[in-house]
């Protein structure tokens, strides 16, 4: 039971309750500042007003094309002005936005769609080849985004339907405000391969993205003077809800097309961009490009929220080198992105440069407006706070989404007596920081993405040689982890590790498929259980004998 | 209806819903910055970690008195650390706070008790004489608040009771979480004079301070870093909600007994102030000591946060010379104190210091999490945005409160069609700023206090000499506003103005009481009406040509 009625009073004669919604975020700042610079992308840029125009367009052509409350719109599109137009457009007409990984193949592409239950449904030309109509059914109409309208790129292949600007160009400028019913009403939902390599979709609302909203807009410091660099796929988790955060304040967005460290570096200098977000790798690149150009410092402040994947020491020593305010936070496409942010305490200033990475290294407590953390053992109960026991970490609160869109048996797993479990091993340090140790579940992180080891092995076990394959993550420099794996062959075979990969590559997005193979026995337990845990251990180990060897000269 | 429910799951098994209530502010701060200093008095500071333990002893304390969820507990007292307490810990036990302004006369304050039907009141020492118990028969247990202990002053008057820390010491300090069903419920009641001079509790909700103390946070910049002065009474809309938004974020409060312009001074150099907030007369005092003292410039940053009246215009520069950056905001005791912002916008960084100030001087727009705004005509109709047309202002959002206490027929004078009817005249600019211009209703301001017109008159009329008096506000450098009134004696009489000013100060509170009087025929409309506008138009004319001739030199 959520919350009471306020009373007999209609909602339209009740003063004082509002339906949460960052739709209201728009509204107020296309009427507080109309004409603040709200979205540059290459060679333009829109005011608020404009960008709220044109979201009002946005909303008004999805309803003429049949766009109903409760509809599922897809949008399937690097970082561009009309993606961050549709986290406002489609929730306008009450429907949800469903934006896919542009990385994934064909066939997930279509199995997000088709689980989704899209009716519309938008693609950038430069992800347009993983569109085959044929296998979505359910999908009436075709909005193809051209890049190259904003890049001067030679658009590619175009989908049968509209082109965006044709599209949104016939339909009324006139804002229709959303009359929400309820506040926990579903923006977006966000897929997620599950622990079975089946997509799922994880529900999150207007209510809990408005709050996420504030959070981000209170840890992070961001106002009307940001300049909010889009580093940050907005197909991950809502771009951590950042898409709304920054119409809260009247930020200025830079989109950009994908995080290369010299655009990343242009645009910094350009447009003096205050805040950008992302997974490690696109800061160790950033830095890298910085130190290759001699470098030294960012031209002016700079604040990095850095989540998505465990952050390296050496990473956070390098931004804080260089000048920028390095954050970090931790969650699931099920936490609305960050739940826990290593919230800074002034005390903390004073320390060595050392001393404070190794306070940052940590995933943190909750964020102001998250909720509940937990660490537990397997019986439910609080491990000791002692920075060494490790259990499960366990959410509640405003932060957590609704649940799986459309699949209960997988929020039977997910949920347990009011707590989301997220498959994560951690411990609690004695000032109830979490620190993030291992995975329970089967996932390996890399480049910021999520990769199910057992979607890999499925994979893998189609090969005709292969009798057994066990994947996991290999530590790695530059995408943080890597997949591995140990493969044992049938009898009288002997795949090579190349032909495994290859066999790998044809069929799976490539940032799935291993880095690496090895042949072997697989250990299991008594009760023939995997046991991914030891080959990951002998991995980390072996990368940090690595790590500590000094390079030749 | 405000919110549909959460599906059929029962609230302990919903792992994404909680209910928002600044408790959790606290909780969370006093996990997470245990042994960060929250609050300074004299020569005394607790930390989070003790305030928190405090909190919860008085709520546990308070449980064991009897008090229960939807009970009221008054607190009349100045700004001790007690007071700022008892707004987590009445909160906590799900009774409401009804903090009472320790300036009223003594039977207003029994007045607001008796209505409020508090069972259990704190009451500071200073204020006791306030207290007859005979005329608080609901009332069944006192708690005594002895400033002496913060201020070495011998304490006065006692009630028959406790001792605060007597009442506190006894109880547990465990945290008991207070298990709110609906965050719509009530949190704290505060008491506006009405129209015709009868209190009206307005009440706020969990949800609502929620929302407005992450807006202070956000709009005000308030950090872990910032130290909070307490210039502004918590019994004024629960300090704007600031005694909540300073746990949210872990910034130190430091307690004042009273705004008195040294002392502030003393406390903003010695405890780093960054941050304070108040009605005008407060910070053109401080300006004052500052220039009497030779000093130029703040030591420091400090942001200032004006409301309770418009401010003048040499206030503000004069903050802003010092150096101080001051901000602007509007509302009444029925929107949580602040409802709009006059929202700074970057582009107006390069003005001169007089454009600066002259946008600086309007009400603004609808805070971030406050709702609309509209100024309208008697038909309800949008006033054109012309910078000049008169309207009333009207308000709707989570920033507005459920209604007043118990007083069905107020409500129905205040709410019309969903809207909160502020009875402030203004008009709105062409860019949608407001701006307040003239009262509708019969409110005058001085120094930050409402005075109701009607409430005066009633006092006077009871003097034997008079037979009509119209109380309207006067101008004034020093208080914004003071009363003024026009009196018609009754035939073969001859009062002096003293008489009647003395007859007063007899029977109300000294700050109500009117400063000048004149005699004469009152002005009224053909229906018998007074023109209450004509009288305060004449006393602005007089003030403006006041202020344009240069003093003699």
């Amino acid at each position: 039971m959520v919350a009471k009625t306020g009373g007999t009073l209609p909602r339209e004669l009740l003063a004082w309750y509002e339906p949460l919604t960052p739709l209201s975020f728009l509204h107020r700042i296309a009427c507080v500042m109309p004409d603040k610079v709200a979205v540059i992308c290459q060679d333009r840029c829109w005011t608020w007003q404009e960008f709220f125009r044109r979201v009002n367009r946005l909303s008004n052509a999805l309803k003429e094309a049949g766009v109903r409350k409760g509809d599922k719109v897809a949008f399937l599109s690097r970082n561009f002005p009309s993606l961050l137009e549709g986290h406002y457009g489609i929730p306008l007409t009450g429907a949800a936005i469903v934006a896919i990984n542009h990385r994934l193949s064909a066939p997930e592409v279509a199995n997000i769609v088709n689980l989704s239950g899209a009716k519309v449904m938008f693609v950038d030309s430069g992800a347009a080849d993983l569109i085959d109509t044929e296998d979505l059914p359910g999908v009436k109409t075709y909005v193809n985004v051209l890049d190259g309208q904003y890049y001067g790129e030679a658009s590619k292949k175009l989908l049968p339907g509209y082109d965006y600007e044709e599209f949104i160009s016939g339909a009324s400028d006139e804002y229709i405000k959303l009359e929400l019913e309820d506040e926990n009403d579903i923006i977006a939902i966000n897929y997620t391969s599950g622990t079975t390599g089946t997509p799922r979709g994880c529900m999150y609302s207007h209510r809990s993205v408005y709050l996420r909203s504030l959070a981000n807009i209170v840890e992070y410091s961001l106002n009307a003077y940001s300049v909010y660099l889009w580093s940050l796929p907005m197909f991950h988790c809502s771009g951590w809800c950042y898409t709304w955060a920054t119409s809260a304040v009247g930020a200025t967005n830079v989109c950009m097309r994908a995080p290369e460290a010299d655009k990343m570096w242009e645009l910094i200098e350009k447009h003096g961009v205050t805040h950008m977000s992302g997974s490690p790798i696109i800061f160790q690149r950033l830095g890298k490009y910085m130190d290759e150009g001699g470098i030294r410092k960012f031209p002016h402040k700079v604040i990095v929220n850095n989540a998505a994947a465990p952050p390296p020491e050496a990473m956070l020593i390098d931004m804080e080198e260089k000048g920028a305010e390095i954050g970090h936070c931790y969650g699931l496409t099920e936490t609305y992105g960050p739940f826990t942010l290593c919230e800074w305490q002034p005390e903390w200033d004073g320390l060595s440069l050392k001393e404070r990475i190794s306070k940052k290294m940590r995933q943190g407590v909750p964020g102001l407006t998250a909720g509940e953390i937990r660490v537990v053992d397997e019986k439910g109960r609080d491990v000791p706070w002692d920075g060494k026991t490790i259990g499960e970490v366990i959410m509640r609160g405003n932060n957590v989404m609704q649940g799986y869109y459309e699949a209960p048996d997988e929020d039977d797993k997910a949920f347990k007596h009011g707590w989301l479990y997220t498959g994560d091993g951690g411990v609690i340090h004695p000032d109830g920081y979490v620190e993030i140790k291992d995975r329970f579940k089967d996932v390996i992180i890399s480049g910021g993405e999520n990769i199910i080891g057992l979607e890999v092995e499925n994979c893998i076990h189609r090969h005709p040689d292969v009798a057994e394959a066990a994947c996991f993550g290999m530590p790695d420099e530059k995408w943080g982890e890597v997949v591995k794996c140990l493969v044992t062959p049938k009898p009288a075979t002997s795949p090579t590790a190349k032909e495994i990969i290859d066999f790998c590559r044809q069929r799976m997005a490539h940032f799935k498929c291993p880095k690496e193979i090895v042949f072997g026995e697989i250990p299991r337990t008594s009760a023939g259980k995997v046991q991914k845990y030891l080959l990951r251990q002998k991995e980390r180990e072996r990368f940090e004998q690595k790590k500590s060897v000094p390079p030749a000269q």
